[in-house]
Parts: structure tokens; C-alpha cells; sequence
């Protein structure tokens, strides 16, 4: 088995070390490509106007026989999926790609400005089952063993299903709480909702203003038992599989297709 | 009627431009916050890690007593819209907002990567009917005409639905045709496929090796009548109606929501 793993908080992080550990348990090869930076909150972004630069910064052979090949590059995390699948490992895929642990939630809508997602979405679109996951906590120093106790069983889930879709695509949640304060797995939809900024004003040494964005959730459905906030703020790690067909069906439902 | 209006081209891209025009047809009052450069694929990125710069370019009261502000920023177009709606605006919001014109298609799956759809989907989360316009040809030089024709009739439908609801948002794509060529408007869904990217490989000055993104889309439905893709080779100007849940109901209802 194959696994490939980015992540948008950059090569460096604790989280994409605690992944790429767990993924050696299950692969005979790992292939990590990600940023050289922090690509937070880029999204689905990619890089068409300026060029890509790849560092490979890791080739090792363990004495078991795995394999850990990692590449640092200066693009976003969906460039990252991109690059590796049509062009760093484009003759031998992987069987599974894995994005974060991403440090800071993506449950509700985040989902749609989250890098580690958009690597994890991308990777669906190539047909390769992918799965992100992100801690509730921007906290650098966080324990990463209760996410990575979860993520073992999502992962072994994933991959034993009796016809592993190909575009099987999983945004895992875990809260940030003692492995033991953590209730279970549950599969959970995305919650409604709407992020609202409060801009931070000040000025530059040189007296130009500028605005520093702060934003927080409004929950406009706090009380729904299967969205994954009130699965989250009840303890539980929560899987919503994302699919990427972004057609208002509904609209065309109750308006017609005619103009 | 007060119009908002954003773009990922940049603030000087002649499309614009030309929607602003546009738009001061239907509104008394129209604010533009747009990129100082180009955010092309930048799909729904924001700015958290940085600041943001606004500049008033213009405030021009017309004759007729109209009403032009616009404002360029260095983030991104989804930045925009939020430091529109949040900071800028906050006290008078828009009845409609409008992104591009795009030069480029974002038909099919490139909604996703699409920063002028990230424009019009962040509207849509804030409540506002948001429609972002697309014309199939990356030529800054090409005729805008027949798409300002066409988004001139999409524009009046839009605010003349019955009930129209606050979550409106629309994926408009021009076909590059004369407008005698064009065979009328349609309302269509997010054609199934996937882009694949070839990697342009050079080298530097500096003799360091990099990669430059170039990709193609890969039709796996070209027959599928109310695709996007195939109005689009018809002739004819495509709406797809776009929601924000990327939740997979149906992996939910074939697999249950127990883990």
C-alpha cells in the first residue's frame, strides 16, 4: 500500500510528523508533498502564474523496508496533490491520500475555505480515496495522540469498506479534549451556518491603515443532532463525506432548466 | 438598489469594467472591491496570517445622481467581498452582487478553483443574491458585448423572481461567439469530469529546476445535454444555480450514519 499526505500548515508541523507516522503503520510507502509555508485558509487555490519549485527533504529507508520520500514545495496544497499525481509519482499512484492534521477546525462550512480540504478534495477528483483531518485547536503544542488514536480507526475504515468508492472523500473533526473524554466516531453532516469577520484596524509604521480579519461562526442550527458542530461540542469525532458537485439541484427543481 | 461588485482578474481588468457599467443601469449607488492584481485561481482563500490594504480608487457622483465608489485591495476576491460587508459597507448592504466579467471559463469543476466564484459564493453566505459571469476565452482583448447582452437579461431575471431568495448564487459562463452565434440562455448543472495538468519543466538562472501548471479538462460526460460543457459547445449562455453544502448525502444514505 501507497499513501500519499499533505497538509496546509506547511512540511514543518507537528501535525503532518504525527500523520505521516501513522501512515507508515499502514503503507509500505509514504509519500509526503507539501508547502513550504503555511497555506491556511487557501482553500481550493492553485498556482497557474508563477512557477513551482520542489525540495525533496527526505528519502528514507527504514530497516523494516518502508519507504518515506518527502517534497517541500512553494505551492498551495491542492499544487501539492497536483504535482505528486501528474508529475512526482504520476507512474506508481497511491492508494490513499491523507491532508492535515490540520491545526484548527474545519467542520461547517470551513470545509470550503480549507486548504487541508482542498488537497483532500483534489485528491478526489483524481479518483483516489482521500481524507483530511483537523484538530479544534490552533494550539501548535496540542496532543495529537487522541486525534491520532481516531484517525487509526478512520483510516482502517476507509480502506476496508467492501467497494472502496474512488472518490471517497472524508473531512474528519476531533475535539480538542483528553482521549478519554472523547465519546466515539460519528459520521455527521455539515452544520448551517455563516462566518461573520471583525476587522482589526491599525496602522503601519508608516501611518498607512490597514485591517487584520477575525471572524467567528454563527450556528444557524445549534440544536441539530447529526450536523458536525453539535456532534463536536458533544464530544464525538466527526466524519461528513464531502462531495464535490456544487449544482443547486433544488433550484432547478422548483424553477425549471428553461430560462 | 445598491449593487457590490468584485472580480479575481484584478480592479483594471476590462471585464470589470464593463459589469460596472452594467450595473449602473439597475443601481443608484455601485461599490467595487476588487484585488490590485490578479487572484485568478484563488478559488475561496482568505487572508488570516496578514493584512489587508484598502485604497479608494474613485467616488464619482454622475449627473443622474448615481452613485461609483471603488476600492482596491491586495486580498483576495472572497477578502473582498467580506471586508465589503463587514467594514466597509456594513451599515448599508447590497441588494445584488456581481463578480467578474472572468476572463477564462469557470464552467464544470472549475467553480472550485474559480475566484470569481469564490466572490459570489462568500455574497451567497452573507444572504445577498450573488451571480459571477465568465466568458470562455482568456484574451483580455476580447469583445465583451455579448456578454454584457446576456448578463443584462440574467441580471433583470434575478431580481425579478417572485421570492428571491437570499441565498441566490449563480455560475454564469459566456460561450466566445459573436452574439448572432449565440443561441440563448440556459440553466444547467456542474458537467462530471476532472482536470489533469501537465507540468512545463525548466530551469532558472540559477540553473534551479522548476515547474510551471498547465492543465486540460477532462470531459467524462460530453453528451450529457444539461452539463454546463455541452450548452456551452451548443452556443448557448449557462447558469448553474450553486449551494455551499458539500455534505455527500448519498454515501450517508448508503452507508448509514454510524461509524
Amino acid at each position: 500500500m501507497k499513501i500519499l499526505i499533505s497538509n496546509d500548515d506547511g512540511i514543518d508541523a507537528p501535525g503532518i510528523r504525527a500523520l505521516t507516522d501513522l501512515a507508515l503503520e499502514f503503507a509500505d510507502e509514504v509519500v509526503v508533498v507539501a508547502p513550504n509555508k503555511c497555506f491556511s485558509g487557501m482553500s481550493h487555490s492553485i498556482t497557474m502564474h508563477s512557477p513551482l519549485f520542489v525540495d525533496k527533504v527526505c528519502d528514507q529507508k527504514f530497516d523494516d523496508g518502508k519507504q518515506l520520500t518527502m517534497y517541500a514545495t512553494n505551492g498551495s496544497p491542492v499544487d501539492c496533490i497536483k504535482i505528486a499525481l501528474d508529475e512526482l509519482i504520476k507512474h506508481s499512484l497511491p492508494d490513499l491520500i491523507l491532508s492535515g492534521v490540520n491545526h484548527g477546525s474545519n467542520s461547517n462550512i470551513s470545509v470550503i475555505y480549507s486548504g487541508t480540504m482542498g488537497a483532500a478534495t483534489e485528491g478526489a477528483f483524481y479518483g483516489i480515496p482521500s481524507i483530511g483531518f483537523s484538530l479544534t485547536t490552533h494550539d501548535q503544542s496540542a496532543d495529537l495522540a487522541p486525534t491520532i488514536h481516531f484517525a487509526r480507526q478512520i483510516i482502517a475504515k476507509a480502506i476496508s469498506l467492501p467497494s472502496l468508492t474512488p472518490t471517497l472523500c472524508w473531512n474528519v473533526n476531533v475535539p480538542h479534549l483528553p482521549l478519554e473524554k472523547i465519546e466515539g466516531i460519528k459520521f455527521a453532516r455539515q452544520t448551517v451556518g455563516v462566518w461573520r469577520e471583525d476587522f482589526m484596524k491599525n496602522s503601519n509604521p508608516r501611518g498607512q491603515e490597514y485591517y487584520w480579519m477575525s471572524g467567528r461562526f454563527y450556528n444557524a442550527e445549534p440544536e441539530a443532532h447529526q450536523s458536525d458542530e453539535h456532534c463536536l461540542k458533544n464530544g464525538y469525532v466527526t466524519i461528513v463525506p464531502v462531495q464535490l458537485d456544487m449544482t443547486d439541484y433544488k433550484f432547478l427543481e422548483a424553477n425549471g432548466w428553461e430560462f
